[in-house]
């Protein structure tokens, strides 16, 4: 996680980040309002989706940054990002192209139903 | 947090928890397919909104259950609980009675627009 980071300070005032300094980011497809994944972001991740419009979060596994579809082609395209009330997680509304799971499936709460 | 929980085991080693033991919780509306809101599951918390039909969740910032809607009325009928392919997060569809947002707004994402 890289410590100095080009986001607006009007906004990095405004986050409750956890003690891994991430906040929680559900990304939602904005045509048709499925609940795609969630990711985490820095400071830093979120400076990237704001300014490049590329859904782009930190790995908590890999400890590096990375670009949805940057490797697959299924690129999350940032319409929309809002903050919740508590300042700890992030809205982020995209046209997603192709499936936004990993495994292949539309959404990643697509296989597996608890109720 | 409770340290035996009544999680139908088969449920519970699906889970991938937090070093808090906690899995993120994101609530949708079933009808409008708004995102509510987001909190937080620990096994018990999981079993009683699975149990009850009631979003119940582990409060992190005052370390107890909450059921929401227990004080203000807004309640959440828990129609669908799915959890995701790391098995870290959970997409719960609910019926909302009531704003969402514990300051009155309908969702906790609408106030604080980024992009």
């Amino acid at each position: 996680m890289v410590g100095v980071s080009s986001l607006d300070p009007a906004i990095a005032e405004r986050l409750k980040r956890d003690a891994q300094g991430l906040v929680t980011a559900v990304i939602q497809d904005a045509e048709s309002r499925d609940v795609l994944m969630v990711g985490w972001m820095d400071d830093e991740a979120l400076h990237r989706t704001l300014t490049t419009g590329r859904g782009t979060f930190w790995s908590r596994s890999r400890q590096t940054y990375w670009v949805k579809g940057e490797t697959s082609g299924n690129t999350q395209a940032v319409r929309e990002v809002r903050l919740d009330c508590d300042g700890d997680t992030l809205l982020v509304l995209v046209d997603q192209t192709g499936p936004a799971c990993h495994t292949g499936t539309r959404t990643c709460f697509d296989a597996d139903r608890l109720l």
